[in-house]
């Protein structure tokens, strides 16, 4: 069905559908996505469209399955791994402007938005009647619940209240071929395959979210946040498994290594225990009279894994105050170097220790500062490789040390991304996470939906030739033939 | 592929890779395979296999592929909506003897397991480590967590523990072309396309579970049992809403009406308070010293909704008292009635009252009794219509009035199942459930995984040309366009 066409041509099309304004096509306006949080990779899109209503989307999809268009679609562009990289030939659709809220539903506790709505516009929105939506991103403020979707991204609550995809209670999609599919409802469970869950974290690549109706929870009666510094990171990794194994889910459990204290303290001086090898901050919440008996058990666990101070915040300022170093970490960090790259890995809580041990003799091998700041409690990993873009080389080296970290986590029985995707960024490491039964699955499943690989193509699932290229480094079962690997 | 094979040949086949008394041919060996927990379907297979290992299993399903052999393979075959039911053309694949539980790893609190492990074998193999498995069908003694996971199923405390998809962290998936795909892990979250998810209530239609882990959790320090009478069903619904929305999460809240409760106390006189127009039995638990303001706060609530009576259980005897009836509710109406058919719908929480109340009107319709017994606090309804199977036509009555009652939680916003699954048994419900643009994906879907449709064929997902002939009922958005149905 490819139709001979040229820029303006497409122009002339999609001014049919949008006004004029909605439609850029001059390179000064579209460089303003030539990339996403993930600065590295850069792309200018053919085209860029803003719809305002879903009528809209569907009549651009239309053109684009005719034309045979690659699209990709953007919310606020803060994906940290690529995902929403524009293609060079095809249609940058951003969602920006379907941003409202179309239903609360506080007796099935419940909102409806459009795919533009911001992470925070929710629960601002429901905040008068108590409620809130739990997944919070650090970039909660500009992200996107549509982009949030595609990344089944997390935050600092997720251990306690899950990710995207367990707050996500129906989606409506757009499929490349114009049909809308309404899948998940107010109710529990639905029969059919699980359709819902297989769209959060898909990356795009196998639907447009036209709207989507998300989990809202009463906000907590209480809240108490706490302050651990050790003199081992052993001892911190150890607290944390021990936390967790006794029963207490924290609302958040975050730890920071003694390069991050440093930088942070360096940044906005909170007073953090600036001599200690690493710190953990664990939030309880619950019923007010709930918490009190966490609290003292909690306590209790720090002291026995030989905390050296423990602190808990007499009030909200001071529980502000805990968290700011935390929130701050990134651009503190950001401060101390002019680049920095940020991976996302996860592993079994187990391992904390060793894997922190096991970063720091990678980072000596490749003379490359790490710092680690990352949510403790479910064993994901943020650790930020400090370098300088400048320098020749120096992005290269840190992709290196960033690759090898990764393989390390799927070695430790974990995988190589918790919350940020994988779009164009960590493709290689998928075909370490994954044998070529399992990526041609993917690629089954993503032809099932999108038979001309129109939707996001080129991300998050790589192709078996660029797997082979890799060198077949399958570390499935815990064996890894060729990689130049860490000791365990 | 496809050779002439007739039944001794498939015998000799088979018998080199199984001992001979694992490979079942005649008539009488394979009647027990005849039909699962849905007993109005029956259909013996042509040839049943017992395998003792993940070997066997991949070499009889190498045979399957080569000869297209369909194959349905079976845990305990407790299945109620006739997922189990044999294939007429096909291999009955029995995994009860795989019943070896793997690995126990109490640091990150996981049991891998063979897929005929029974759902109560792994709470009982980790008790002395004070840890246990949530999902708790009814069925648990018996159902094996291969059917678990087929199923998806639930059970009285998934309402805070989640349904089975939310406690099962890895599987080995063996797929029909013979692949072994391995999904999820011991860690947070994964990259790609989230298979595991997608093979939870797959209803064995996308690969074969070889083993599984799943997430253990700690046993609860603590639990407090309470029983409430109410004279008005529309209270006990609408206390059910009130806890939940409140922000207590009991581990589980049940509701009987007055049949079941009536039922019940013939069947077993626990004392319940018999002229109730429906009880709630609600479950809390976590800390000893947390679960004092929670009952506090629920006994208001439930007193603040009209409780005629409130009790709360003083000791572990009262507790186990409370439950016995709930949980010997369905052979309680199994002695009332020759036979009875369980219903499965869901409904958002807040229309609880006005379902109830609609199927009161739907059984004085069609003159038979209808008890009510079930997940209140997620709505997840178990309406069970009683009958008389030996009286001509009543069957089909029952399965006319059980149709519209899943009707009507579509049309509530609800779905046709919660945790028992299509099966055969609501392949038309699904046409309701479905446009078909969704059914269409479902097919998309299995034939990725499933080009020749070997596995389970016939299952969960109905041709689309059936959903023709069963009238286009779709009510999908509130519209449905033929359907005789009540009056909303």
């Amino acid at each position: 069905m490819k139709t001979p066409d040229n820029l303006s041509n497409l122009v002339k099309q999609f001014c049919q559908i949008l006004p004029k304004d909605s439609v850029l096509a001059k390179k000064e306006q579209l460089s303003v996505y030539e990339c996403d949080a993930l600065t590295a990779y850069r792309q200018i899109p053919r085209i860029a469209l803003l719809p305002e209503t879903q009528e809209q989307i569907k009549a651009i999809i239309k053109i684009c399955k005719k034309l045979q268009l690659p699209v990709v679609v953007r919310g606020a562009g803060t994906s940290l791994s690529g995902g929403a990289l524009p293609h060079a030939k095809g249609v940058l659709l951003n969602t920006a402007k379907l941003n409202r809220i179309l239903e609360i539903d506080p007796e099935n506790r419940t909102a409806t938005v459009e795919p533009g709505v911001t992470n925070v516009a929710i629960s601002e929105a429901v905040k008068p009647l108590g409620l809130y939506y739990a997944p919070d991103p650090s970039s909660q403020i500009a992200c996107t619940i549509g982009g949030n979707i595609a990344e089944n991204s997390g935050g600092i609550h997720c251990l306690k209240y899950g990710l995207t995809v367990h707050n996500i209670l129906a989606l409506k999609i757009l499929t490349i071929d114009g049909e809308i599919i309404d899948l998940g409802g107010k109710h529990f469970d639905s029969p059919g395959f699980d359709l819902l869950a297989l769209m959060n974290g898909s990356e795009g690549m196998l639907g447009v979210v036209l709207q989507a109706t998300v989990r809202l929870l009463p906000e907590p009666d209480g809240r108490k946040v706490l302050l651990a510094a050790f003199d081992r990171i052993q001892d911190a990794g150890n607290a944390v498994a021990a936390i967790i194994s006794s029963g207490i889910i924290p609302a958040g459990l975050e730890m920071m290594d003694s390069f991050t204290v440093m930088a942070t303290e360096k940044y906005c001086s909170l007073g953090y225990p600036k001599d200690a090898a690493a710190i953990l901050i664990c939030e309880l919440d619950g019923f007010e009279e709930d918490i009190q008996s966490q609290v003292l058990q909690t306590q209790k666990i720090l002291d026995s894994h030989h905390a050296t101070e423990i602190r808990l915040a007499k009030n909200k300022d001071e529980e502000e105050k805990f968290w700011k170093g935390r929130k701050s970490a990134f651009p503190a960090l950001g401060n101390l170097s002019p680049d920095y790259y940020c991976m996302d890995g996860t592993i079994p809580r187990k391992h904390l220790a060793n894997v922190l041990e096991e970063i720091n003799f990678l980072s000596k091998k490749y003379g490359m500062s790490v710092a680690n700041v990352f949510h403790a409690g479910d064993g994901n990993l943020h650790p930020l490789i400090l370098y300088d873009a400048n320098r020749a080389g120096e992005l290269e080296t840190a992709e290196q040390l960033g690759s090898e970290i990764l393989q390390l986590c799927v070695k430790m029985g974990g995988s190589i991304t918790g919350e940020h995707g994988v779009g164009v960024e960590k493709l290689d490491q998928m075909c370490v996470q994954f044998n070529s039964a399992e990526l041609q699955t993917f690629h089954s499943i993503k032809s099932a939906f999108d038979e001309y690989q129109l939707l996001n193509p080129g991300k998050a699932i790589p192709t078996l030739h660029r797997c082979a290229e890799f060198g077949a480094m399958h570390v499935h079962g815990g064996e890894m033939p060729h990689a130049d690997l860490p000791r365990f």
